[in-house]
């Protein structure tokens, strides 16, 4: 039931043409749904840009394909994540403007460029192996419309990579950081730097690193304040709630 | 080594009183410490009001007070988080100035009113249970110069406490959700609301949600996007991340 | 918004005192609650006796009482669950015709007796230690109306005591288990009896039972057909899922 | 010992061709297998239809085929669970009227058709990655002679689909609901709706998800009155329970 | 249904003053309850000496006497476990033959003097800490006819006080091993003797050890052939199991 | 060090040979090994046909060839466990008397009879599933001389499958018991008959199963007296100590 | 067996009043202990002033207060962890050279003092909570003769407070790092300084620190070289392996 | 900045051509990574022949390569972990001197031999599927130019392949123990040998060892003192320490 609906439910009911109870029934019936979503909707219409975001993993390539064709009539920008190749190649078929960033896992189709915040993103990992969710994190910050810096392989092991860093780090508006095994370079960032910090804990190592398990609680237990967690591997997410915040 | 020491040092070599291999090896010996927290020094003090942060649980009575008194003699603001009411009146001994949360568990001295930005943060929790946590954050954000909307007892078992005050929670810029057992009160949120939502479980409840693993494991999990994580119980550190944000 | 105000709504459409636009503007923002939670109310009124439950464990002895003083000003029934003598004496001080069940942990009010369903639910323990949680699950079920087979101590150890009873197990409608250690208890009645098993961990025991988990996953896994689970030491769940059941 | 064999025995009592003591005996070393086990089989006779029900997974094909071989010979209809295509073909071989439910993995067989109840369950899922579960759930609900109302991909994080849904799901008897993440859309559903709800847990997602743990707990400390859970991933347990319940 | 019951029913058959419809009926209804019971009981009365046992922890002091007094009336055995000195004084109170055992927890009541068998076993910890638990195993051993060998304080650590001990322990026919912490002690002994190993992880020690935890599993995933381990703490398990080898 | 060579030692002293010093400094280099294993061989070497074990899983096939090769040249009987196909081709290459246990995975070359001990073990699973496991269980004991009693698919689902078979069961002298899911056969076992259990958890089962971590749990605490526990999988330990004991 | 009966023993085959079969019997029966045992005690004994060492947490005062008394009598230097003030006092009623180190829970008897080795021991923790787990590691270093360099509160969210102390901490031989919550220090120290670390989780902290596993598993998967771990809260065992290692 | 172009700034002040505040803001933005990387770095220099470390494990093969290809211009030693045969062939493709350590999964490349300690360090495990980690602990320690004593498959269940290698251990200077399943070597080595003994779990063994967390445990509560433990499977973290510790 759309706004224009209700509309017209209440204009017959000032014509005459419906009762009272009829409409009470009717509101009854579909109390909720549409007018919280034509809300949200009409929110996302004057918001240029922003795409429908599409969780491709245990979904058939049909069915991937499937989503982005309506989306893609709708004339909306739209990001499939954890996507493989197959479903871009889906994709692809309907739409010469899909994009594939390899690493991220991401299809993209993008009909409106989105608006630009001023402010800047950091993702930081802190190894080679935590880049995938990290090009997760900035491709989605990216397509949301942020600028990105990336840092990569800056682990507390070698400190001083991340130090050298900093004066561009401490730039940034909201940082995200991404390390698997003992997870300890969330912290560091967060005793370091003065801005909100997304960590995302990665399943990278071995042992008792326990599939990230280790690296989450870690994170989740930082002594510095401002360090927010999202779930292991959860690039997409990271990037999303970064990119909420810069556009504040 | 602090700013001026750094200065005389290279007055030294410029006057000749010191050599460059002198210098080095002074600059070598302390590279880092002073330089970089001179500086995050001196960003706090601009930001007039911001309290000086003192975990007070597993220190004594006698460090608390000591700890408030050092910093209390600077003309810093104070907040101590996790505190009981021994410390509280520890402190009161030595500043009539000190207030008391009892709920929030948090002793505050405030030497400067703390800049008020714009935005309000929402502080909603599933029950009545989840209440001292709610305010550890809710005091927190407070105390960081935040207005605060409190919405307490709102869980999805009763989901329309939660919709009826949706159009209020809409307004704010920042939503902390806090609930224990199956803590499903952040998806639903996170789905209602287009705001970063900072998720804090509890360790209420029995049984099963193993004192807050349950409510923590289905928040990192949560479907919905925009939703970051802090530790169980840890209010504090949803109400710092959410003045953080609330504040850009 | 209840029924009422939207009726009162919709006739001053009718009567032009208020314009569509203004009727939209509060639909929207009243959208679901009272529709939905009034509908909810009056499928609880007409089922008379049913009653408001309040979770006490984490409440104040004054939170308790002033929620059973308002719900007994609407000649509502009322049960609190978890509750301790301290809550019933509050409680009992406002209302005479308060009773207390120190086993079940229980506090009633009764003003309407609730309709009597025509089956029994029987409620089963492995050893007498489970019998708290038991009386929790047979006095709630009582409350909400159903009549109750209690069989204790019955556990597979001794597995004739059980068998002895099978014939009225059987002509029970539902049957709640309740077993801590390894929980055997639940997968044997499953076996036995061709009626839906409602099985209750409890978290006595030690070592290697850790506070229930044991006999948690051995009912989640049970080989047998018919059976699902609540949390660990839920007696009161178990006992208002069978009441469902039974009412059917 | 059939109940034949003890009519037999009695009547040598009778006749006087066993003595008392022989006969107790034999009583002793056989008390209770046949006696109990034909009242259940006699039990399954009336309700026409009823399947045998076999679990498949861990067999060979060629055991799948002989016990389907042995029921058919019986004339019982019967159901295969958690089977595989080549386990299809195996059944397929010996009986044409061997139907496969490719997503639900299950074979069925069936001789007679089963009565139907009156009521309708629903199944419900959060995302489409849990319908592989949920058409377990629903095609062996479906096979005990139930009507089902699929409702699939409804997840909290846009709750409204759901919302709409809600006029339906309050007209069936009982809902199963199936969700892996966060699994807060059983408690979302439990807050809604006034009917036993089946809750399963599936093991879909990634991170703290762990395989379904996540989904399962926060089921298990639901704070909705009238949730029970079944095993992660046990579609045919809940749709057997919901049939059950819907028989009564 | 007594063994008296069924020989009366049979007779009845015979006699003509019950029909054979009626008896088998009667048999359905109680097929196997007081059949397989007495049989067990039977064994039980032949066993001279054979106590009943009553695990007393969860029960009340009354319950506790209670349960002594009737099977005192018997001329049974009896032996409590996990009781306190003041279910103990309960059970003193109505008969002077109760005698406590203080490290052991055990309350016995012995009426008769149980057989003997000829083999010993063997009760070995390797801390102080461990005695607790080893004199609840000893003390069972010993009320059930065995002869014991208490060996303590022999861990892993100090291996020689192991070894100092061998040729005794391989005299036994069954060895007990009780160890917290890393548990290693059961692999060693069940690496250096040919002889049945019941292996008992205690809840003693910290950090790490997580109540027993790794005790457990160290002795589950022992190397050494031999080894079978009961509960944590379960000294009453092992010494009941090594008695029931003992005698064969 | 050889016991020959300890003789020869001792001589060389009586001989004057060897001065006292340097015959302690030997005893002191080699003061334990030979000695002890010595004494274990020795045990072995009278308890005719006893057969060598070895681990096969993570060595390669020419590993365990050579480790054949060595032991059939002492004329051993030997065993091999966690074996696969290959690794018996490879065995069988250099001695024709290798036989291979396909599903218990066991490869065998026997040179000499064990001696039989008088009792027999019973073998029970609860399902299908388990019998890998169960005939690992089997075929060691068989090794090792022992008449088995095989009973498969007997689970407390249809417990009368169990009670059928109870009068053969009580007439061996050890009872292994194999479960998956929740286990609770070994506890219905162990309360049904009054001989060792030695319970067996497997890892067959999905979900909440846990790869037999909850069988392995409801195992340990059983509340039937008399059941010890081996690890998940560990049909050898369960057979060598039914064994050991069943020769007592 | 000592090795002064051992000389006897060899001195009577000499002297022919044994026989060597009655030699070696003895020998088969005493094969270990003895021997190894004295070469254990005599390396210690050429140690000056190396205690002996009681573990006192789950003894009695008076068994604290009996071995003590042995040792003493021995003149060997000793150490109690684990202890409490009453352990202590009822040491020091026979001993006035008893001393109590409160805050490490450490009884100290010294008769002689230890070797000094040249390098020193760097304790660090990073929280003041951390403290009393530090102390025990530091005592028991310097009562095993090693200086300790002390540095407490610098964890990571400080981290100049840290980097301050660097050129200190490299001048130290090995380097021990003690903290609770997510253990990062150990991470950041081992980056920063080329020696050998050995971390130390601590129990401390709330919620995901779970008792001190979070520090640990952190610990476990550093991503710096050179770090070991000891158990959670085991300040001895650090500052035993530290003495280890700097008297190398 | 390295040291070069800190000489060059002090230079500059003294030469007058910058500033002191410019200075001051130079050190200021890069205060710590050159100078104390620089440090590091010349400490390295002056260890002859130590290698950078390279973890290998989820890079590409290219980017292993081209890491060696700059490492190998500048005349490093290189040390490559967790590699696989690919990576080592790309490492050849570009250097001739790439040696390749297949069960060890080490890749080097020696451009000068490193320094020989005096000391040896012992590696033993307990089985030998242990040995892969084994050789990465040896191959490491090697190539930092340590002697290794390899002692494999002496695991507590025939403990006599130990105590005959017992003078040989002795000998070493540092112990590193590598064990799955139960982990009770460790715990036996550090009871017989007064040397620092590095523990490494591995993942090796099936149902409760979990992947190497028993043996984890295990050795993390090990009543042995000098008993160090380091990750799951981690021979390389091992080696390393050991060798650090062997150097001292």
């Amino acid at each position: 039931m759309t706004g224009k609906e209700i509309e017209k439910l209440l204009k017959e009911i000032k014509e005459g043409t419906r009762t009272i109870e009829e409409a009470m029934e009717v509101l009854r019936t579909f109390p909720y749904t549409d007018l919280g979503f034509a809300r949200i909707d009409h929110h996302r219409e004057i918001r240029t840009g922003y795409p429908e975001i599409v969780y491709c993993a245990g979904k058939t390539n049909e069915q991937v394909r499937e989503i982005f064709r309506v989306m893609i009539e709708k004339e909306n920008n739209i990001m499939g994540t954890r996507a493989n190749q197959e479903m871009y190649e889906a994709v692809k078929s309907i739409s010469s403007e899909a994009v594939w960033f390899h690493e991220a896992r991401i299809i993209s189709v993008q009909k409106k460029k989105p608006e630009k915040p001023g402010g800047r993103i950091a993702v930081i990992t802190a190894g080679t192996s935590d880049i995938p969710v990290a090009e997760e994190a900035a491709i989605t910050a990216e397509l949301l419309g942020n600028n990105v810096l990336r840092i990569y392989d800056a682990g507390v092991a070698g400190i001083h990579r991340l130090v050298d860093k900093l004066p561009d780090i401490r730039n940034c508006r909201v940082i995200i950081v991404i390390a698997g095994m003992e997870g300890a370079l969330a912290s560091v960032v967060g005793g370091l730097v003065d801005k909100p910090v997304i960590a995302v804990p990665t399943s990278v190592g071995y042992g008792a690193s326990f599939g990230g398990i280790s690296a989450l609680l870690a994170m989740l237990t930082s002594c510095s304040s401002g360090v927010t967690v999202v779930n292991i591997d959860n690039g997409f997410g990271a990037g999303f709630s970064a990119s909420m915040i810069n556009r504040m």
